[in-house]
């Protein structure tokens, strides 16, 4: 049977000398009925002309719904016969990038999906510059206004493209960061950045669309993702809700490396999570690692396995311009097991031979010579370069066992899925991960790729009325713990920092390997 | 202890890094605590500057509440030391004169009050008027702005005279008949007039200043009581709950003398309600009788004891011009008890004497001669106005035995109180009442005057938050009882066409006397 959406056909009781209760008490009866719900909410402008509508309409209507923390809200009712779509705008409110996609509310389908800049961006690149901007005198109406216009011009634009209008889009859900969240809202967020680091709202409810200044239909809604803290927001909820973490049986792990890397461990008893943003050791983030993908850049690196040369592959087949975060980790992998470098993260000056220089005394490994790369200039890996992936790849390894083990008290083989989120996750190979001892040695067909996740959680809940109170559940049960960066972090970390690890019992799948 | 109203002082536990809720979280704990409420809306205009206002107000503020059927709602949060006055308007919407009163919803006080003349009267002077204009194009609309904008004029000038401002006022309460209600709200009301006589709606929820057009403070809310059909209105609920009937612990009654008698019979228990506007006998009603009170208008009489003559009152002591319906009561009364008229309501010649004469074949008789009388004619209680009379009064004794002993199974010695609402009522003598007949022979002890019952229990809304569900249990419990007049209820109606009654002892005060 097709799960029942937020677009519902009811049908409403004649009135007659016997049954005389008010026609919007007979509404509100059906809805509940047709819903399983004990409170909805009937607004003002269905009121005004339901007598000669229920007439009109031989006491059929198709309604239109979502809810808030409390209960269901009617946003509009209308003719049974009415063929126009009724959509729904799910968002990805990155602080980079806003993604959109535009659903049937009826169906469920996918109708287009959109991408663009946060044009916040233009004011500061990170959360941090935002929220100090948003403090001064306009600065948070002009972050508001900046990105309310956008989304509403690209909503606009997605609806036209694919035959529809702005009217047609009934609600609209967006998943972002705390910041990004509070900064939507036009809600005041420098407390989220100053100790205690206190979110204004951690659970807004739905608002009218006029309320945020959507401009769909003026009948719309909208609802942010809550978020758990400062630093812990909305779009890892809806990642939750989009992996099913919640519904699982044993446990399973999500990790979403965006800026930060954020790990939620638990099942459908418990979850726990932690936001990887914490110390100097993961400043900048396995995510800062290489740049952004384009055509030429350097995305995949393997071993030749008859030369044991290192062979590339480039976005689009262009010539080599550069290398990308999960063409790094396949070039470490690849360097490591042709032992080009050592289990300390070294090069070797015997293997790597003329593969390697030396320039103002750092060592650096050349991939691709001049002569062959899109730029003029050699592609390398310098040893600081080395290091500093070395360092990234350790923190993440550290994080996964501080909570899967340490917190917990799970030994990784234990978990059933290991769920990578966020754009930049989407293209890591878990098994060049592996090698280089940055996600653990488990099984790879545990690991699963989920996209951006935030858009797909935003999605779910357009699509399934159920997922409002997952949300809530979810976000309620979650214990969030401080990562803290003590002695015993630091010496875990120390291990880590080695490939794949001091202690290489913990990577049987590399014995052969090396 | 003051009984705690919408305005309350809370006190927002500080942040620390052990306590890191968010602050619209610990706000809600707060406000959940202080009004033992476990739901409560904060609306997106208090988060927006939430963060800063708390910290600057040292985490206490003012909080201005309200509540809709299943929440309580935050309307406004103000700096502790706000001291401009935090209004509401009680409104008695009736269908000729409307009447507010200004409340402070800190301490309870009235701060002023105001009637106007409902100015759709201007389109159709009754109910059934209106909802037929309102059935035609634009009709709806034109109505109901004719009423909010009178209203709006009204609350700025009634808080103009006395020296605060109409965004002072916060809450807006309303208490009208099913049809005012409906045409306030803007909601089509035609189904009311037409079998099955169906309200749109019968429990209108909050709605904010904005959505009705009230012109108060936009951060503002209304509520307009609850209907219980379409002949059984939200004046009536406020009446009940103004006169405690659903408190008391021994049966109690309350009768509307207003377009129709309306009466309410009951205690904590339960109630019991019957509209009187059924059948031919009582169209008219008891209110029709006689003219408008203004001065010049007879509003008492009486027998002077030592000359038997009949004495008058005037409304400010001017030459009578006419006689009002209070004034007929005692007329009638004196008429009987001094044997005028027979007990079947009919002229004695033989006591009556030269104050009698016949015109065009009817008889009349001469209260005040041409002489005394302000108008330069006589004033006259003809045989026609007479049997006008008996029949008001015989229906309303009958709609009074129906439902307390018919359908209560009660004695009327057994009410406790018998209350008496509206603006005509206010002014009946119930000795006279009880002479003639028309009210019951119980102590007069027993009997209490309400006055404008309506805009009392709109009050008691602003004043005392529990009254919100009382209204809501009031009008959950009432029993509604459709008068059915058939051949029993025409006998009964029979019997009290005499003066007192057929059965003369069911007025045992009057055996001296007659």
């Amino acid at each position: 049977m097709k799960k029942k959406g937020f677009v519902r056909t009811v049908f409403v009781e004649r009135p007659s000398l016997n049954d005389n209760t008010a026609d919007a008490q007979r509404l509100e009866k059906s809805l509940m009925d047709e819903l399983g719900a004990d409170q909805i909410l009937i607004p003002l402008h269905v009121l005004k002309h339901l007598p000669s509508n229920l007439r009109s309409w031989g006491f059929q209507a198709k309604a239109v719904l979502f809810k808030n923390r409390h209960s269901w809200i009617l946003l509009d009712l209308l003719n049974p016969g009415y063929d126009n779509p009724v959509l729904g705008t799910a968002i990805d409110i990155g602080t980079t990038r806003i993604v959109m996609s535009l659903i049937d509310l009826e169906t469920g389908q996918q109708i287009g999906e959109q991408g663009f800049d946060n044009p916040q961006a233009g004011i500061g690149p990170d959360v941090l510059a935002r929220i100090h901007y948003a403090n001064q005198p306009g600065g948070l109406d002009e972050l508001n206004r900046l990105v309310i216009e956008t989304v509403n011009h690209n909503i606009a634009a997605l609806c036209e493209e694919n035959g529809c209008s702005k009217e047609d889009v009934y609600l609209v859900t967006g998943a972002g960061n705390t910041a990004m969240t509070h900064l939507f809202l036009g809600i005041e967020s420098f407390e989220i950045i100053k100790e205690p680091y206190i979110p204004c709202v951690n659970i807004p409810d739905t608002q009218s669309a006029g309320n945020l200044k959507l401009d769909i239909n003026d009948r719309g809604a909208a609802f942010l993702f809550p978020n758990i803290g400062s630093y812990f927001g909305g779009d890892l909820i809806a990642g939750i809700l989009y992996s099913e973490l919640d519904k699982k049986e044993e446990p399973c792990l999500m990790v979403d490396v965006g800026t930060n890397a954020e790990i939620v461990v638990g099942n459908r008893d418990w979850l726990i999570a932690c936001a990887g943003a914490a110390g100097p050791a993961l400043e900048g983030g396995v995510s800062k690692m290489g740049m952004t993908a384009k055509p030429g850049v350097i995305d995949r690196v393997w071993i030749d396995p008859d030369s044991s040369d290192l062979k590339i592959h480039t976005i689009e087949d262009q010539k080599p311009i550069g290398i990308c975060g999960s063409g790094m980790i396949d070039l470490a992998a690849s360097l490591f097991l042709s032992k080009r470098i050592d289990i300390r993260g070294k090069f070797s000056k015997q293997v790597c031979g003329d593969r390697l220089f030396e320039r103002e005394g750092i060592m650096a490994f050349v991939l691709v010579d001049e002569s062959h790369s899109g730029t003029g200039k050699p592609i390398c890996l310098s040893q600081v370069d080395l290091n500093s992936l070395t360092s990234s790849k350790a923190a993440m390894y550290t994080i996964l066992e501080v909570i899967v083990k340490n917190t917990a008290g799970l030994e990784f083989e234990e978990l059933q899925k290991f769920y990578v989120a966020g754009t930049f996750g989407s293209f890591i190979n878990p098994v060049s991960a592996i090698s280089i001892g940055m996600l653990p040695d488990i099984p790879i067909s545990t690991f699963e790729v989920l996209g951006n996740s935030s858009l797909g959680g935003a999605k779910v809940l357009l699509q399934d009325p159920d997922a409002f109170e997952r949300i809530m559940i979810i976000r309620q049960s979650i214990t969030y713990i401080e990562l803290n960066v003590n002695q015993e972090f630091m010496n875990m970390f120390s291990g880590a920092k080695f490939y794949p690890h001091t202690d290489a019992s913990r990577f049987p799948s590399l014995k052969n390997k090396i």
